[in-house]
């Protein structure tokens, strides 16, 4: 299976690696940019003996290792 | 308008970050773990006004400045 997980920073959490995107897309001429927020995309191969199986598994990861629950959201998608 | 944008590595690109993710997952227990590839994800606030014009302007933003399209491959989505 293959599982497409997306981790993002809070509402509220400072993005300084978004802000600076930001401007450097605003030098760049694009100038109706209103904000940038930066996070990760992961893409995970793995095997599972089904659909609620593979959700349960990729949630452990999720809050186990790959997102900082403290200051970052995710979300995941799951294709057999 | 909102883009969301995905950013991967190739095929074939080598992927340290995802390899150093997958195996720190197999210590955590992830046994049926096959593969991890590591992107980007970001999401744009801006404004066009149209549709149309959103694509471009997102797919400029792409080309000129967020991937590295030597290596990189990018996806996005807008919402209106």
């Amino acid at each position: 299976m293959k599982a497409k997980v997306y981790i993002s920073l809070k509402e509220g959490i400072l993005d300084p690696q978004g802000k600076a995107v930001e401007h450097a897309l605003g030098v760049l001429g694009f100038k109706t940019i209103r904000g940038v927020r930066i996070g990760k995309y992961l893409e995970i191969d793995f095997d599972a003996t089904s659909m609620e199986k593979a959700n349960k598994e990729v949630e452990a990861m999720c809050e186990k290792l790959l997102a900082n629950t403290v200051i970052e959201t995710y979300r995941f998608e799951i294709e057999p």
